[in-house]
């Protein structure tokens, strides 16, 4: 136990700052005041990346861009400094020293590193590639917002419940974009063969086909290509019909289950 | 208490010309022949509006579309005074003088007040920015129907129910077309900087593959760009199975309430 | 009562033919066998009109297309004689000269009277307009198939249990139609008048893009009409998922009160 | 009864064998070994296939792609004379000499026989058709899965357990089809006879419509044609919700068997 008083307050403004830091340890409803704004600084921080790709928005204002990165990357840097130091009260991580260690190698103590990432835009010149990568890692940061989104991952849950289900169908849709492509490759290779020449080729055409996409860019030319196309068409919607009547099952199923579980809690008469 | 006969009179038109304009103080079936009247009007008002934007149908009719506008706007404005003047029986407004000034600051009757500004385009010249806005109103008396579509309020309830699930496959969405646009972007950014030059650039043909609408006037070059154009599109048909899935269980949902309900009021047999 | 021996045998047959022509009438499983001619003969006749409408096959082979088509008709001729003269059978016509007379002006017969139209293309020249309304009329006879349909029939009753729900989704998509039109058409209808210029023209992009279509043949130019573009876009898809939903809801509804009638016939077990 | 050590040891060997190739004789969960090899491999010669027909990817590589096919050849014959030898053990063929020969012509080894063909691959020229059709018989090796996946026949089961209703909207759809051509073919084919100028040409653009692919490569040009283009992708959206409403309720149904089927083993109290 730590008998000096300013070992205490500093362990006391830990505590406070892991509430308010932590989701799950917020006592009241919905996020904590500081949370909020670090939702609000990450979604502007994702905004500023996306319109700042933009050469007709960025041209001229390279300053202010600069700017607002560097704010934002300090707010990051501070939040991800203060995350650290309290994830020695995270129960999760065993606590103490070796808590915050583990905590330093969990994937959102990565996921906030690389989000930060953006302070160090001072040494990098302006090598477009380089630049590019650095704007996806800063969208990125969309990821940290995981941290809050409880119905997300709720709802990633319910996906996850059928995810055979899911991957069952997915496993249809390859073996019928094989036989598609396979089909067209052999019917239309001769009359196209710039589009239909190979059957990875004749992918691109079938998958835009089966996911009823439809851009037209490719199409086929033969009698046989159109008849085989219109098939792989109506076979498409059987494509989407499917995980859509396994999810509508799935969320139908989970609805019943809620129904049921208040019935027991309220019992509706004798029996 | 009122002892004069002819005032007597008036508030007795009133209330009969209440319970014919106010849809929930109908007593019978269906809408009133006044209401059924105006149903049509605001169907007729709309269907003008569209046809008279089209120059080759507009050019050489111009009066008879501007006689129709004025018809319907005295309609729209004689309605509107019936309105004003009937709510002070409205039981949702307070009645009385301050229930009739509450009724003109609400939402229906300012829609109504806007529809009505067909009367007043005597007075605009032939501008065209001007002439469209005035169009946009005319079509907005579409709003004017909400009045008498218990249903849509019925089935927009339904939507409400789910809100949660809906926004939730919204953001998700959002994130989808801002991960998939930031990956196009840098994949296609060199081979077609017109359209994939910039995030909000690549975000254009994200929206078309993920919504699976697919126009077809962007379409990614490379293999890589096509590789992940395919995934996008795959993903797309996940972004319809969701909120089809979940609208899908509130409308199952909410049978089975209705039908529960049935069951509990006739008793099956003795348990 | 007929005492004559040939009268009634005349009248035996009539009711043998009944039985073989009119599905409900039919004691045995699936179609009779003269059904199921007529059946082949109807898909046949509907197959022939499609091919000769293409001038590749038809020309060359005018003779036996002719040929095919006073066989199908002569058929149909038949067929219609033997429906009007047994209808007086039909119960559900009320029997008698009546009945006959009744029958022959229903939907079903006068149908049957326009398939065999193509009997007189004898008399008809060689104009295109009026060879294709004949040949429109030919694919009526796909309405024939009606007869033998109860599933399809099942189906519509489906559709029809929740034709208010289905209308009132139509009716939201036509208010959204005309709401993405007009503001495209305010947004786009400078830089793109051929196609934007008018709300009933903007009505062509719209149904393409709410439906996810997507033909490609409109896209909007404008950063404000893309952005609304995309808008519409993502409404198209609630668009369609308000209808799946609607319908998976009415079929789950009828499968779960199927298997309810049946657990009632069969009791589970003592209470 | 066998006395020979060594033939019973044979015997013993074609059962341990057995065990290992026949995914049901397995008494562990998931995939023996060696059905797990034989799975790669399968996926491996289907990948080959694919990527062969590409000329970028096969030329100056033929060498390297005709040792793989040798070598899956191998393996896929060596599998299928395993499998003739063990399917004396396979009750499912009756057992003895008369099981293996029934085996022999059984389907799923007349598709180890087809995939095999690879290994003949030396004997074929360089003619392309041929080759093509090597292609599509080696792509059709994916068959070979069909004996792992139990997953895929319980799902087709599912759609199997209506496809009366799935038939019914096919049928309809086909209607839907007819119908919208023939109208299509009356009214755009004057303007655009390419297209137009005959049913079966109008159907490619009304396939393309009512799947929501929308190439774009056919679209009406005169304002009736576009108005009946709007409808028949409005009729669209009710072909994609049927099946999917279909398939929705099936599932559905199926989870809620499911759980009933649990209720009944474990009783949750005394009533």
């Amino acid at each position: 136990m730590m008998s000096d008083i300013s070992a205490q307050e500093i362990v006391g403004l830990r505590k406070w700052l892991y509430r308010h830091l932590q989701p799950s340890a917020w006592n009241k409803d919905g996020l904590s005041p500081l949370n909020r704004f670090i939702f609000v600084v990450i979604c502007l921080a994702v905004a500023v990346a996306v319109l700042e790709s933009e050469p007709a928005i960025y041209q001229g204002r390279e300053k202010w861009f600069f700017a607002a990165e560097m704010v934002f990357g300090s707010i990051f840097l501070v939040e991800y400094l203060a995350r650290v130091w309290t994830s020695a009260e995270n129960p999760a991580y065993g606590g103490g020293l070796r808590g915050t260690l583990r905590y330093i190698f969990s994937l959102p103590a990565i996921i906030d590193l690389l989000a930060m990432s953006t302070l160090f835009l001072v040494f990098v010149g302006n090598e477009t590639s380089i630049l590019r990568l650095f704007r996806l890692i800063r969208i990125l940061s969309l990821a940290k917002l995981g941290r809050y989104s409880s119905a997300i991952r709720a709802m990633a849950e319910a996906v996850k419940s059928r995810r055979y289900e899911l991957l069952m169908s997915l496993a249809i849709a390859c073996m019928l974009l094989l036989t598609s492509s396979t089909l067209l490759y052999i019917v239309e290779g001769d009359a196209q063969p710039a589009v239909f020449g190979s059957i990875p080729r004749a992918m691109w055409w079938s998958i835009a086909t089966l996911t009823t996409v439809g851009y037209g860019d490719v199409v086929p030319a033969t009698v046989i290509g159109k008849l085989l196309a219109g098939v792989t068409a109506i076979t498409g919607i059987g494509l989407i019909a499917m995980p859509t009547g396994i999810l509508a099952a799935a969320f139908s199923d989970a609805i019943q289950r809620q129904r049921e579980a208040k019935k027991h809690k309220e019992p509706v008469g004798q029996g």
